[in-house]
């Protein structure tokens, strides 16, 4: 599926809209930014896979254990068959100052009220790292 | 008013624009952020309410207790009357690798010199956050 | 050069593709962001100008102390001769929680196989930073 650049421009909202849902704890927006039958696999941050809306709301509402930000970087979209591939990564506050992060691996399709995330991946560690000598050896910071 | 996909695209720099004009002390491009008249509203950070492009440049230039950055994130805009509601947050780096942040909520307006920003609240806490049993119970990191 | 929307868009998803394929290792995705003839310049992080992308691969692969994550903010472009400066900046975690940043500041070219970075340059200071009452009377955080 071409992507028009409204459709780019409407994607890339999509993580700071989310972010900005889940910090507010306002689920009405929250419903905006998943279909229905909406899967949201958590098990790489140590929790498990929410299948549907009310599961993902139920979750972020009485389960979740939220960082202090959703703040969002690094945002791209790429075609798909089904829609667009979603690409970003959270800037999240902990607490005392400190940061951590996850990235997020959506796969976004257009409906009647606009582009929804079907399928979500949240991960700490980056899905498709390589292997490097800066990391084997011991250089990166 | 209706956004175009280029209005779209210059309110999302604006939020970048911005911090890097703040961060550069460089008072000549904060200038081409703000209407004459704007009113930037800092009472919630423990400051004050600046009303005009003078006041707000003497106080940037002069007052503030600047952050280290101003990086933005989790931008976006919809239409209104007047213009556009911008969103965006700051990453703001504090010194010893620590890290606070605050939202902006923009009101913003066409000229004839592109858009401005003719109000802006800034807050430390989410100006709509709503509560939930996470916070209510304390799990939230 | 005029800058479409399109290019305007193309031009702002280059920091992410880049901070991702940085972080994930992955440098077919890093060839895809420099022309062949790139420079990428260093020596204000305490580093050295690598010219061409094999240089800036190799670089990556075995000398680079990266941060923990390359996550981008403050994204805009501006047209020039030659193409499009690009601006961005990093939100570098370090671990332990500590966060660090620097500025990018990119000379962008179109080509057939679409935009690229031609000429790089990485600073820990900004490097248009102008002197201002509040850092001489030390009041920023």
């Amino acid at each position: 599926m071409e992507l028009t650049l409204e459709d780019r421009l409407d994607l890339y909202e999509i993580p700071g809209r989310y972010g900005d849902s889940i910090d507010d704890r306002d689920w009405d927006r929250l419903r905006t930014i998943f279909t229905e039958d909406a899967v949201f696999d958590l098990t790489d941050l140590g929790s498990r896979r929410l299948e549907g809306i009310e599961q993902i709301v139920t979750f972020m509402e009485e389960e979740a254990a939220h960082p202090r930000t959703h703040m969002m970087t690094n945002i791209y979209a790429d075609p798909t068959e089904y829609g667009a591939d979603l690409r970003f990564r959270i800037v999240a506050l902990l607490g005392q100052g400190k940061t951590g992060t996850a990235s997020y691996y959506d796969e976004v399709v257009r409906t009647a009220d606009g582009w929804r995330v079907k399928h979500r991946v949240a991960t700490l560690r980056r899905r498709d790292k390589r292997d490097a000598k800066v990391d084997l050896e011991g250089i990166a910071l």
